[in-house]
């Protein structure tokens, strides 16, 4: 098993590239984290899309009974029901419904990840999910961080590490050479997750936004061990998980 | 001081993002030890050229008194005085000589990195003298790693966080994400510079063309305390260094 680490969003290779692979996306500050939230409490699948408008419009074909998620800036977008806080997903929110959700950077590596033969996402919150089902399913893997505006960002690369120890851990699998730097940086971290979060450039806006509840949930390790799997354009919980 | 780091020459920015700060190019494995090694050794300046035949094209306009070194796939290029082994550039073979060299990543990152206000190289040889330089000079810092056919490569990340962890140590300088990741594994590797670069795909591959002396020499902190900086095109040691 052949792991490549892509450091953000701009670096994702092309869809032929990709077609074999599982592509694990990974966007822990706040996308991925939010989105095993959602499914974890009762969410019937996650669709990512693009910008607002497109959320609203593909809300609007479902006939109003969808929940609009996501966030620029950090902030809820005016108009939405949800921001991309993963507290905010709580069954009373979004139980039985579709969520619709647009964010500055997990939805556009979503999208670049789509052609891989499988898709699915993690954070800190399911890494020993995502672990145990990129295993089993025996495929060569594109671990996809989202970074942060095209650029590498250390809660992506660091959740990274912690899914290639784990891979390497279970099979033998071969990293790149940025999947071996990482879990490097994982395994002399995995104790300090949440300081590691609050150093990181997108950590300290979320700080300075006043998101310091979610920082601590996003670098809680297996608090949500649900594995979500791209299904007709939407994440779903997969089969068990 | 801002310090970004760049994981490969394809990932460098353009002229305009540079021109004010000081550029230090990383090509542990093997250019930039390399380089070091020869201006130790008594080589009058190195200069960098992208392919052998304009390392052909200049060693003549030299009248035919300039040292050809670098290679190609690892090896020595047909006709060349030097392969691209720190141990050949000996003070016999270079000393108060130009050197002529080209190499498959090295060169094309000095030449990515060439519009900065400074440009020098580093590699695990150099590094406190170089981190020495760069803190006195108190510009930004671009860290071009060369990467490995415009890859991140694990021997130039890890020399590269221990820039960023040796200039964090003297200033306080703020350094961006891939920076802070890079600086944890410098921090938790340090004793295993050797082994580290055994394991990255470049290493295994130099290994296997029989290059372990290189691997030895290249790992070993602070062995050659130069500073190679770039002046007309080629790199000298620095005043003093």
């Amino acid at each position: 098993m052949q792991i490549q680490v892509y450091g953000s969003a701009a670096q994702l290779p092309g869809a032929a590239d990709l077609k074999d692979r599982v592509a694990v996306v990974i966007d822990v500050l706040r996308a991925t984290s939010t989105i095993a939230s959602a499914l974890q409490a009762g969410a019937r699948r996650v669709q990512p899309v693009l910008t607002p408008e497109e959320a609203r419009a593909v809300a609007a074909e479902l006939g109003g009974r969808a929940v609009l998620g996501g966030e620029r800036g950090g902030l809820k977008i005016p108009g939405f029901d949800l921001g991309n806080s993963p507290l905010e997903y709580t069954p009373r929110a979004v139980s039985g419904r579709d969520v619709i959700i647009t964010t500055t950077n997990g939805t556009r590596a979503l999208h670049g990840a789509a052609s891989a033969a499988v898709v699915c996402t993690a954070g800190f919150v399911n890494l020993t999910a995502v672990a145990d089902f990129v295993h089993a399913g025996g495929r060569d893997v594109a671990v996809c961080c989202a970074g942060t505006h095209d650029q590498f960002s250390l809660d992506d690369g660091l959740c990274a590490g912690g899914l290639v120890a784990a891979l390497v851990a279970r099979s033998g699998a071969e990293p790149c050479d940025l999947g071996l730097a990482l879990a490097e940086v994982f395994r002399g971290g995995r104790q300090r997750i949440r300081q590691l979060l609050a150093a990181c450039l997108h950590g300290r806006r979320l700080l300075n936004l006043g998101f310091a509840a979610d920082l601590d949930l996003c670098a809680q390790l297996d608090a949500v061990p649900v594995v979500p799997v791209l299904v007709d354009g939407a994440l779903v919980r997969s089969a068990g998980r």
